[in-house]
């Protein structure tokens, strides 16, 4: 593996052993695996976890990075095959990511959503354009429809945890917030859930069903591990013996790029941020968890982040060992 | 000490340390005593100095660094407990802060006042909550109301110019500016100059007395240290026989947060700006100390800035090696 | 020398040394020859090939950097000495650039034409002044009329593919753009050429021609090298037998600083986008160059920068190789 885009790139036996990497690098942080190795940061948005951890990450590997922020340090980026580039974009992804491959051992990239068109956002086309341009190795850190960094993370959270797999019940739930969000988080806490073998219900409000691909997908990765997806809008019945509620905001798939009306279909569900007696008919244990970063008391109450069941920044944590694992596995010897 | 939120935060014993250790560190900069160690910069406001001194010091002494800049490469924060996050900041420091603390050994933050509420930049609660909220060492790279980088290097520039503790005369005086800037650097010369023994006089017009609890601070500082503290409008006395002119701006306390009014007032003051007959009564060897950036021939004129007084290119060198210095105090055991 | 602001710093046996040493960089890419030392970069525009091999080639030598970008991270900044600072810059460069010389053990620096005044544009007056304020070694990442790390890249990449120095054909054309650029590129392509000892044609449209200055300075120096220089407006004669087409776009000199009118003469000239057909009449193997970053399709179309003609990609990686042979021609004694 050469690139990893998506949590599918990891084979099973892969993803164990980056897991068990990321624990052992959880207790040991140091080496000089990476001496001499450069890692590109592309950040076409901003981030704070992201970039932090993997800034940290590659330097306690005793690797180095450049951080280049198109917009900011940097100018716009074409990423369309044939475009006519007389308008604000200066560069195309066809020279800028086999340059900076020419400079660097690896990229990381962090590309959103466009927001405009369902279909071409699902399909991640510009992440795996710029990945096809690069000859060296290269990591998604968000792009429209995928965040494995943080699906990793996550599946290494539910098993600090404690959270079983089979039988585990994983609850992802749909939060207010005052904007339509990617589809990335979702998604990939979906499969990843999917994927543990997990008994996973997605809460949604009605207008809020996940997109049909991303759903049909988990349900085939729930049939291989032996776990099982449902939908529902009802809080108490799916949170009935839930061990984990996984909260994310994101826009209503069928007013996708259409954000004044989806603002009027969004705006009577401000109840719909998490609060204690959400977990009323939970498991008396069950965890909160968030990718951050969290809108407090919009998306969440004060007093379930701040109480003893939130995990969010173990998850966060969690994204400097992983990602530590990750890059051993795509850089070194050890990894193949 | 594990944070250096105020030049306060070192006893006299230890303060002494760091200026012996800065001095050592000037003659022989390079080290490995942060090898494997990793400083978060988090800048929530820009910055020249402070910013170049901290990744060089940090790298010189074989440690690394990574930068967050909340609204650039990353977003707004809050930092009010209890908010309710529906306006523009994404993440609130209770996450933030300790999430970067997950990544790194150490974190310097620079988060400068909001200039509306007066009582509540000078109780300086924003960094002050930050590092309550940090369980790694911590270091205010300038606050609503401290800068206690920026003394710890001007005491050391006055021992390297040789200027008395007991006796020297130390003048602070206001100077134009097109703007009402902050109190932060006035507060933390008046408080290091005071501590230090000296005889400081605070220079400036009318409606542009310091704000009663700094004053109050420093003349406690002074009495301890058998300083003394004054106050006058009178150029010519303020400097006679001084060894110092320290100038800095700062916005009229009583129209706090009100810069049309205070826009009025300040109008009448450009004369404001040092020029070399402000020295006529001062000793003739009398220095010139800023913090820098400063606006030429607004609040100082260049022939004082470029001759044979100024000597703020050494207090900005002096950034350096005590920032150094007080990183191994706070990161190494050779600084407990 | 400890300045390099203009491919002219270099001697021929400097240059060629240089040369020979990034050819050997390219092969053997790791060192640990800038160990300890600190490259301060100060980036008043934006980058993403000149940032990205600058941070990249440091940290292979074994060094450290750190960025900093006025406007953005840090302030805007005063050039003209004597201004009297009540407009939007904070800081003067007679403080800036001294102080950042504090912290590091050399400078580059960034900083593009204003774009206002032609003579003033081309006599580089700003770089000129920041390398004189600087007391370590400095190195122009691009000015006002001037791209050296630029030319010594595009020098390597002509030896590389085995373009003859005497003999050469090197047509350096304008290319259509929707917006006037700056001078430094083809000012420094034009030199480079010429100093080669390439015979040189200068293609482009009525009303383009390169400022007279920039073209004598060309004529010394292919008198030197046995070189020729030439300008045309006609394709098919420019191209007679050329090895390399050279693109790039430049602003009208006699309307320089007045946008309104260039856009109207620049408008009738789209066509002066580089296709397949102007090879006609070059060499079989004529080869494509330019700078990067350029508009598709708008400069020149795909057909020609993804065939087999186009060496950008090996432009842009020679920026690596050269200015890390420059970094150590200028921090090491083997340099000296």
């Amino acid at each position: 593996m050469k690139q990893f885009l998506d949590l599918s790139d990891l084979s099973d036996e892969r993803l164990e052993a980056v897991l068990r990497r990321a624990k052992q690098l959880e207790a040991n942080p140091l080496s000089s695996a990476l001496r001499g190795k450069i890692v590109a940061l592309l950040f076409l948005n901003p981030s704070l976890r992201t970039l932090a951890s993997m800034e940290a990450g590659v330097k306690q590997l005793g690797g180095d990075t450049f951080v280049i922020t198109p917009g900011q340090s940097s100018w716009a980026l074409e990423t369309r095959d044939g475009a006519v580039m007389d308008g604000d974009a200066v560069e195309h992804v066809r020279e800028a990511i086999p340059v900076l491959a020419e400079y660097a051992d690896a990229l990381g990239v962090r590309c959103f959503a466009k927001g405009k068109d369902l279909a071409e956002d699902l399909a991640d086309g510009v992440i795996r354009r710029m990945a096809e341009l690069c000859p060296k190795p290269f990591v998604n850190l968000e792009s429209a429809a995928a965040h494995p960094c943080q699906a990793l993370a996550d599946w290494k959270t539910l098993e600090d945890v404690g959270i079983p797999r089979r039988g585990g019940r994983f609850v992802l739930s749909w939060a207010y917030h005052p904007k339509p969000l990617a589809l990335a988080v979702p998604a990939a806490a979906l499969a990843m859930a999917a994927r543990r073998g997990m008994d996973v219900t997605l809460l949604r409000p009605d207008g809020y069903a996940l997109p049909g691909p991303l759903v049909e997908r988990a349900a085939r990765l729930a049939a291989e591990s032996g776990g099982s997806i449902r939908q529902t809008a009802d809080r108490r019945e799916a949170l009935e013996g839930a061990h984990v509620l996984y909260a994310k905001s994101w826009g209503a798939p069928d007013l996708y790029g259409r954000p004044a009306e989806e603002a009027e279909r969004r705006r009577p569900l401000r109840d719909w941020c998490v609060a204690e007696d959400w977990f009323a008919t939970a498991r008396p244990d069950a965890r909160f968890m968030h990718c951050l970063p969290v809108r407090r008391n919009v998306k969440v109450r004060d007093e379930v982040l701040d109480g003893p069941r939130s995990v969010v920044l173990r998850e966060a944590g969690n994204r400097l060992h992983a990602q530590k694992a990750l890059l051993l596995e795509l850089l070194t010897e050890e990894g193949a």
